[in-house]
């Protein structure tokens, strides 16, 4: 088992890693403060592990509001439908929200957590390998919106986050590829050593090597709250971990949420940042090589697609919350292992970029 | 002109109070770091404030949404709309959110701006004493839900409260009256002085006198100010703030908000409180005397009422969301000038309140 520390001043938790968490009472009980607690659940994740996390909660008031899958259920109606839920108990102010499932779903209740009654304790229970290296860490809540992805929510840090390994026993295995995503950006902006034993142990952690999946979730926890910690609003450094986002996002926005898994579509952003950065001179066609194979064998999208035009991709790209007085901001690769903040790419490149991966034009 | 200042660290921030300041850019400037501003108002408040506003931030890129008017708007669907607009602008995360318009408006606003994007920029122009005197200062923002009065919302500091007391000419003479019964709970809660000087100057403050005005605004606001920074997330002292709340909101929720105004509420339940520590012998015959007097020559309810019946004022004030662990916490006036937080009143003396004051059994 491991444990990474956030440390946030008052605002600071742990995130403790291991196989069988859920089932384990002092896993949650020290961080719950009074008699009640509301889960946020799907109805994919609901049946595999409600029931056991219910059994380590026994004793206290327990509720549960069970979603539908999928991130079209991230909207401004559901974040209406769990704080309904939760004043229909009726929770008072010391209750616990905790978040049992993907991101989807920790960004929702962690939404619904920080707004009801300006606030109460919140923990975290990610279920997939996306949110358990990603969303779980850094407390950014919220929803997507028909104009763009998590444009309304709050930063929010959890009291806890509890990530049970185990659970990935039932991931399907697009979504884990999907997950090792994220994994792989840590090495790539911020970890040459960690993308090296990314390299030889692969396949080992898409095998769910119990002692390498510990290591490759921990390890990616302590590169995300590393950078979290040096600027918890997003101002400089954490815009890092945008690297393919804004490419990622304009293919998720094109397309409805619906086509692409969030890894996938950063996945192919990642790879399209790296083939700007080497159109800019700042990456080597070797290197660019390394981060398209190593997204390939974890199963992931690195090739050219339909579905959106380069002019369209633009669009959205301009439209993207990271914009500030109308200047796009691209995380881009100087080497692997070390990315860097660019306010002024030139758009000749860019649509260079958009050209090659957008197959219909 | 007076200047409070919120001592709260780098979330701190100044109120700036005297007649005409909407008219003076610099009073805004200063504290709109992008090109964006994006005014909430409401109908009644647009035609006669607006202008002037917008004129103060000539060269800026500004939008504004107008409401209707009402406490009625405070909700789920309003806090949407607010968003929706800000999206169709798009508003980037440099934005300024302006509330123009009493504490609806300033909540609902307040509340947008701490989720747009996970938080943005965020100055108050309150336009009624109520909201100058009360939610200008302490950061807390939300909207209201079927179930309960701000159920919903964040605490969300704005960079800057700026208070045109040349709003009040405007504003009714009853919401003149409901501002006032905030401004009377300082002087009841906090500060003997005041409420001293209150009682010899109270018509002068009716009649709209600059000075006392601006004398009676800042030191109701240097009160509150004084008890939030002890206690930004209301734990402690901060839920002396709520003297005549518990009631005033019950009575509210009981009669959909439509037929006292929130000051009034308040009065009336600030005179329940005081019967309630007579009861308890915590306060006298002669001080339980004055604070009746002294609402009512504001032309406050000070008055048993029909509307709603004990029981279901006991419900409601069991719903409240400072209730916690189902224990009901009331706030008491030990003297004129000084008031305690309650955790075991008994059931009897406050039924008999409840009882004193609900004419309908």
């Amino acid at each position: 088992m491991s444990t990474v520390s956030i440390d946030l001043g008052t605002q600071g938790y742990d995130i403790h890693i291991g196989p069988g968490l859920l089932r384990d009472p002092a896993e949650f009980r020290p961080w719950i403060g009074g008699r009640q607690v509301f889960v946020v659940t799907n109805e994919v994740v609901a049946p595999l592990y409600l029931g056991r996390l219910l059994e380590s909660l026994a004793g206290l008031q327990c509720e549960s509001l069970v979603l539908p899958d999928g991130e079209q259920i991230k909207n401004m109606e559901s974040f209406a439908r769990v704080l309904d839920a939760m004043l229909a108990v009726p929770c008072d102010r010391g209750v616990t929200v905790i978040a049992l499932g993907g991101g989807v779903i920790g960004d929702l209740a962690g939404f619904a957590a920080a707004s009801y009654q300006r606030g109460v304790p919140f923990i975290q229970a990610p279920t997939t390998l996306l949110s358990q290296v990603d969303s779980s860490v850094g407390g950014k809540t919220g929803i997507n919106h028909a104009r763009g992805k998590n444009m309304i929510g709050a930063f929010y840090q959890p009291r806890r986050v509890v990530i049970d390994t185990a659970t990935l026993s039932t991931l399907p295995p697009r979504e884990l590829s999907a997950g090792m995503a994220e994994v792989i950006k840590y090495g790539l902006i911020n970890d040459a050593g960690f993308l090296g034993w990314l390299e030889g142990n692969l396949e080992q952690v898409m095998r769910l090597d119990t002692e390498c999946v510990d290591y490759a979730i921990s390890r990616s926890c302590a590169n995300k709250a590393g950078i979290v910690e040096r600027d918890e609003r997003e101002s400089g450094v954490r815009a890092l971990l945008n690297l393919g986002h804004t490419f990622g996002h304009a293919i998720e926005t094109a397309t409805g949420y619906t086509t692409w898994l969030h890894g996938e579509a950063v996945a192919i952003g990642m790879v399209m940042a790296a083939h700007l950065s080497r159109l800019l001179g700042r990456l080597d066609d070797a290197a660019c090589e390394r981060v398209a194979w190593l997204l390939e064998r974890a199963g992931l999208p690195t090739k050219p697609f339909h579905g959106v035009t380069a002019t369209r991709m633009r669009e959205l790209m301009q439209g993207d919350k990271k914009v500030q007085g109308g200047r796009l901001r691209l995380v881009l690769l100087e080497s692997l292992g070390s990315a860097d903040i660019v306010d002024d790419v030139d758009e000749g490149p860019l649509m260079e970029t958009l050209r090659t991966f957008c197959l219909d034009g």
